[in-house]
């Protein structure tokens, strides 16, 4: 395996899929689980092209080329510091030839690529609305969350200009901005066709939900069984573990 | 308790809350799990004037009746066996002073009411599209369950013009619909506040949606944790028999 420049407090983290690795910053934004549950939920005869909204250190890219049988993955960063990392992890998995990391702003993503040129989209967009001063308006990590850069209406109107008809988006965003997820996927004609909820643990409310939807689908939509993260504190259920590629048990450093 | 005459195939159930009870017709429409589930998710605080939108033999009214603090109920109903039933299951009960059934159309039923005159709406409405010749369209089941005389539009518009502002409106429906029915809620300023998916087992897909919107709500809402039926093939999980008011193993006749 490829060795790559690591930088002043990174480190390398393993991945449980194809044995790959990636390079984060802890002050920086480390993925979390929703990123490996959104590629989990993407289906997985998924072929031809992919691009990821907001890549961040492109783990979604790099989970989804080990999952799919696409041919080549695109993740568009608009961080630097992202970019940077993303493209040296990129690197050191050897996958220069399935994956690209391009430096941009999702706002302006329709003029990076063809109209209508891509199979799936994927985003695990900035969750919180930006309706309040930040302290930290310019960290990495503010800007991943919040709504700062870009809000969910640029990443689904993005998603419906870039996806072919008939392609699918998947998106995972929190539950309580489901509404106005689901009028905005409607009114750019991203007809949702399946839903899942994550629930920590089964009797609590969820608090990510993971949709998929078609361009210029048919409407009606699947709800599918809940996704339960927590059998106790502790220990994840056994989808939780299947879907990192882990053994019941282990511990999923990160 | 009161007598009423029963007419030609009725018969009388128990519910089994107050020790109500209800006239319904098998070859009728009676009422289902919907119908309970959805007085389950009603607020027990409820105080002031419910209206039931398409009440059919009353079961709504009736069981909120038992578990809220409302003034009064009104169900509106339209076919003219199903309100002759509830009148007498309302006498039957006692409850001529806290019910009113009237016959009515729900795409009229604005001008049937003060606009703005309820505290809570509730609606159980037909749930599938008519797409299709029904070989008996005026059976009351096919018009209890198809979108013959109403549609999700007809029950939404006529909710957020009924409801007072800041009012609550619960409907039980098919997860395959959600989408429209959000968008439909929110275009008619019923902002949904609370949804509960319910699953006929944990491991298996939604196939009812509860939802509660306020009219003229803030955004945000959230998503409960999974109401789940079965506990095993012939048993029903603990918190279904609390709903229906059961101990648990006992059988519901219906």
């Amino acid at each position: 395996m490829m060795q790559v420049e690591l930088k002043d407090g990174e480190r390398i983290d393993n991945l449980e899929r194809n044995n790959y690795r990636i390079i984060q910053h802890p002050k920086g934004f480390c993925f979390g689980m929703d990123a490996v549950l959104l590629t989990g939920f993407v289906d997985g005869n998924t072929k031809g092209k992919v691009l990821d909204l907001g890549t961040g250190t492109g783990i979604i890219p790099i989970l989804l080329e080990a999952k799919t049988q696409a041919d080549h993955f695109t993740g568009l960063e608009i961080q630097d510091q992202s970019v940077d990392m993303a493209k040296r992890s990129i690197q050191l998995n050897n996958l220069e030839n399935k994956i690209q990391i391009i430096k941009g702003d999702i706002k302006n993503a329709f003029s990076y690529f063809p109209l209508a040129s891509f199979d799936i989209i994927t985003s695990n967009p900035p969750y919180m609305i930006n309706n309040s001063g930040y302290k930290n308006i310019n960290e990495p990590k503010t800007i991943a969350r919040h709504e700062i850069l870009c809000n969910l209406e640029d990443v689904i109107k993005a998603s419906s200009k870039l996806v072919k008809v008939g392609g699918k988006v998947y998106f995972v965003h929190r539950p309580n901005r489901l509404t106005e997820m689901m009028v905005l996927m409607k009114s750019y004609q991203l007809e949702p066709k399946r839903i899942r909820f994550v629930h920590p643990y089964h009797n609590k409310p969820a608090n990510m939900v993971l949709i998929e939807g078609i361009r210029h689908g048919k409407s009606l939509v699947e709800v599918e069984k809940p996704l339960i993260v927590y059998e106790k504190e502790g220990t994840y259920t056994q989808e939780i573990y299947d879907i990192y590629g882990m053994t019941k048990g282990e511990t999923y450093e990160r």
